[in-house]
């Protein structure tokens, strides 16, 4: 395990939780007295504050990255050189270009690489997304991962340099993959629109953002992140298809309700604001964010010699987006993504619209009337006029 | 009444509803039949295919206006000519050259004039909107209105040149006078961004769109619109503070739930899509959705002589931000909102995001950590650094 | 109206309400002071402390009790004394001999007599009350009903003598009336268990129950009533029938969600318990209490010379059920309802549960298998043998 | 593993799950292919139709019963004799007789044993019933569990011997385990009022009950189970304190919504029973429904040496509580529950309910007026007067 910090932590609970036959060997941390405490948190047997003594280690199967965004690319590069299995927290670089060069240098070194996206391994993202997959929702229009709370606890977040970004780069790599999937992984991300601003902090990275991406059949991803958002953390995601819709609600409303005085004031959930009034707690916070079942497709497919669900390939073009995202937020132009490395499907067109009624017409809508008739509204095809037509 | 279908509906039921001391006296349709069946249903003394007659009436003190879009601003004439106060439905025009016409000469006649935007009317809008002045979510950030639902009722809404557009202006609307209100009807609506798209219906005019609104001030009010949403008609309305947030949902979770074998059918909301499984209707359609709150401003502001909340200015400008979104499709630029007739602010400067800690530092962030301590992130003015500092 | 207080002045909002053609003409107090602030308040021509006066005015048309529950038959005496029309708050009496005196009293005087129980008049329960009737739910089997609070505002409340009761009677009442509204109102309660405790408060009368309601068809009608529960104004019904189930929550979950960090402190709503965290307004108390439709209910039947939804026989079995459940709380008996007076049908059985599949067979149970099959559940007529078989 | 029906490979999928260590070795069924069948899915080594021979093995640690629940006693006995440590389904015995046999046999035969009630290890529980331990909610008045669903899955569950009874003993006993625990598993329950009715089934036992447990302190705990709830699995439970509430839904509403139309039919939870229209599914059920924390538990107090949170005393405990159910629903009287072993306090007394305000009086009320003021609702000690008192 690279790093002892807050995710370092959320990781090494979930690791090690359950009957888990996992064990963390071996902790690097930049500060010594962090890499002991978790060392004696967790019962690893060595801890250092050099990283690549911490990576080569006979007992080390798999590294797990959680350190800040700056320092991904290095322990990427140790991971190559001692050719050891590299799983990295989320963004996997601080932009398109740090991203390629991690993937190019894991595939050239033919290790396992796993892109700890979570929330993609969310329960119900998992259920979810069986059930588009399953044609549930028919053709899929349009998906909005929302990600939005008070900022985050750690002080080299809010640093440009360290980051590489603001609330975008934290929270939209998360509403890029959720919503990409929902779409499609192999439908090719075009172009992005996206506003971003800094409107409440004294900070030099951008702490609202909303942006939209357009993928090449017509559907669109949006992205909705803040860092000023007031209420504890709020994760939704909503997609909209031809026969449905979905509405996560992954954190505030899971059914789970709580009004206290305040007599006892206790830990309520991550990044809760208040410990009194009513309060919205998750159950398994561990679970309900996905680390579980990431870990255990990152381990189960590193032991069957396949691929994870999510890896570098996928952490690349996430930055790939968020580069055009940042540009267009600069530009006010749909900027296009740029993509070196693509793998999906090519040149797909947009879906058709049409639907055909007869030979003459076309439909545009079938409802029940109040008084239980059936009313058509149709399209000539030929005059393109519309007019309704009931049947019984 | 101008217009007897279902929208003309809908407002006679509000109008006479309750103990109401109103009466509609006059019925104008198209077609002899409907006001005919309209005058019967409501008690109407006098039904007519003849506009002007309808208008022309001494019992008549105020025409309501409740027809297809490209005839308000005839409609809106024949008010003016016989100086009758005027309310009219959404949108006011179907283009902003069409609403500026139509407040100049309602200005210029010197009659009362109401635009019947009924989503700010809405109880919980209206207690949210209470909250929102008296500061309860600090400075607006961000505003969100989202109105989606399988499609219109009605055959001409589905052809652009009677509606003049698809569900930017059926239901964007709404939504741009919904964030305004919420951003404070005095900031100026400086320019929009708008993606929109016909991916599902054999239309012309667009089936889906959405669009960021930017304001003098800085924030930022949001529209989510499609007439191809599966599920019933989603009415949401999200405001960002930089002390709060709130969350309405105005249709499909109000807190009534049923669930039924649908071994009885029967109508259960507007756009609602099945009678039968889970089923979400609401109470009182007419006063959830606003009809109550906005006919009683109307009719007490023309009886005291004032104006009421929404007037022909509010329609045009909505019609100006609306203009900028179209425009802002084809173009896919940031367009500006051209407000020929603007009486709110100007030279408002952005908000300050600079919050001061003390003479060297400003503050980022304030927590409360696990063990009891309180930490902050601060940023040196001079060097720019962040870091954390703990205190008891 | 007699009665100046919390109840009176929330009736007298939803009375003058709206475009109201009803107008309260002479105001009743027992405190000069407060009689006279109502009379500004409202525009009420005449104040006075003097019930009689109040009552013998030839503008009076129908009286409206708004009055602690001890003088609620001195008040109806008088109303029979001048033949005016009476509406009363709930409940009708202290108890079930108070209630049929003031019944026998108005229905010998030949007035109009209406019984405010608000809550059978609220959008959602009238909505669902139809879907019940429509046969939505097939045969109710069950009817709950849960009012609980952190305790009224006014003293006279928490004094058994001019009370009557606790919280039973005080909040009892609606359930009662909910539950059996939708069991159905001609079928006669049969017997009441009922568990009663004063266990947080230090008054005399109950301030925690849970009561059981047989009905002779076998349904049950549940109350939970509580003065001391924290977190606001808890109102929850629930239905459950052969085909389906209702849940209602008519005030703290109806789609209106509020965080702020209290930076702006104001009232929310009855009976909120904070104004920062996580708040839960209600748009429109007066509409969602069901006031408005009750009112209209009463006027338009008093000028239709018909019964209204809700009389004095209505709140008569109200108090003969709660007399019943008060023996119960103390005999720990399922104790008898004694109506003396019962309009409703008499000698109903308990409704049939034996489903026959075929002649040899009762069916318990069909169900969808995972892998698409048809399964059923059958019992044997004449052994009673319970087996499973499948069908394609 | 003893069983292989529908609970057998519940367990077994969590048993197995995540990245476990734990490995089901044997597997018995009554039927072979039904135990074949069970060997194949989960790679179980060998499998037999003789329930000792499944036992008696060496490599087989602990004994999981997942049978119907008139073969537990019998399977249990075989674990005494072989000394494998036990864990069971729920109940432990279809009467109280039958689980002191069991709890009495472990306890002697000195072997590990294990309570399987799994909802008092859902996430949901574990973090509730912390926030209660911690004071949050104060002291615990009363606590709700609710489960209603459209009826169990096998034969042997609606047959009245086998079963041992209806819902009360299938669904109940859930109930009362997670009413107590919130209560506190150290207050003795002290007698028991129930409802019970056979209303929809063709079946001897009952289909529908409601019930009411008194413990010692004065608490109450409520039961609510249904065999006939039409909308699938309905898990709610309710706890108030003097200090706040708690309400958590387990399954029907966790924050995941869909709606679709249907085309694409699939499996959508347990006991749900539709596939359009409005869906709620359940991300992960095996984490839900407590699965997974209740076998760690388990597990982890076998290999330390200590007594899991539930074992056969709690087992036993209940089956006496729903003994005294039983017993009530036909006396219609509260009856006692008989507890021959009782490990908790006793001599309880009722808790105190008179807050002292000053020497003079007590406190019933304290709130904020509309204008601002503080109201205190006080009664005199010696007088027993109420009234109101307001300060600045």
């Amino acid at each position: 395990m690279l790093g002892s910090g807050f995710i370092g932590r959320f990781y090494a609970n979930s690791l090690q939780g359950y009957r888990s036959m996992d064990k963390i060997v071996s902790i690097y941390s930049r500060r010594e007295e962090s890499s002991r405490k978790f060392a004696d948190d967790y019962a690893v047997g060595f801890s250092t504050t050099d990283m690549e003594a911490a990576i080569d280690r006979p007992d080390v199967e798999v590294v797990c990255i959680a350190l800040p965004n700056n320092l991904h690319e290095e322990a990427v590069m140790l991971c190559c050189k001692h050719k050891k299995a590299v799983i990295t927290t989320k963004p996997l670089g601080r932009n398109g270009a740090e991203a390629l060069r991690m993937l190019l240098a894991v595939e050239k070194a033919g290790i396992f690489n796993g892109y700890l996206e979570d929330l993609v391994y969310t329960p119900k993202f998992i259920k979810a997304h069986e059930s588009v997959n399953n044609g549930a929702l028919g053709r899929i229009l349009w998906a909005k991962s929302r990600e939005t709370h008070p900022g985050p606890h750690s002080n080299w977040f809010w640093d440009l340099e360290q980051a590489g970004g603001g609330c975008i780069l934290d929270l939209g790599c998360h509403c890029v993959e959720i919503t990409r999937s929902y779409i499609g992984k192999d439908i090719k991300p075009i172009e992005v629109m996206c506003w971003a601003d800094t409107v409440v902090k004294p900070i030099d990275a951008e702490d609202n953002a909303i942006g939209l991406v357009k993928y090449e059949n017509g559907a669109i991803g949006q992205f909705e992140v803040s860092w000023t958002f007031r209420g504890g953390l709020d994760l939704r995601d909503e997609v909209m298809g031809t026969e449905g819709t979905i509405w996560i609600n992954s954190f505030l409303r899971t059914g789970f309700e709580m009004f206290t005085t305040g007599k006892s004031a206790e830990y309520v959930a991550e990044k809760a604001e208040s410990n009194s009034g009513w309060l919205f707690p998750v159950g398994d916070e561990l679970n309900e964010l996905g680390y579980n079942h990431m870990f255990m497709d990152m381990f189960n497919s590193m032991e069957k010699g396949t691929a994870p669900k999510e890896t570098f390939y996928d952490g690349y073009v996430v930055n790939a987006v968020l580069d055009a995202a940042y540009k267009s937020a600069k530009t006010k132009l749909w900027e296009p993504v740029n993509l070196e490395i693509w793998r999906g499907k090519t040149g797909i067109s947009k879906d058709q619209h049409l639907l055909e009624f007869d030979a003459d017409h076309y439909l545009i809508k079938e409802e029940v009337t109040h008084y239980g008739a059936k009313k058509l509204i149709l399209k000539n095809k030929t005059t393109g006029k519309i007019f309704e037509r009931e049947i019984q």
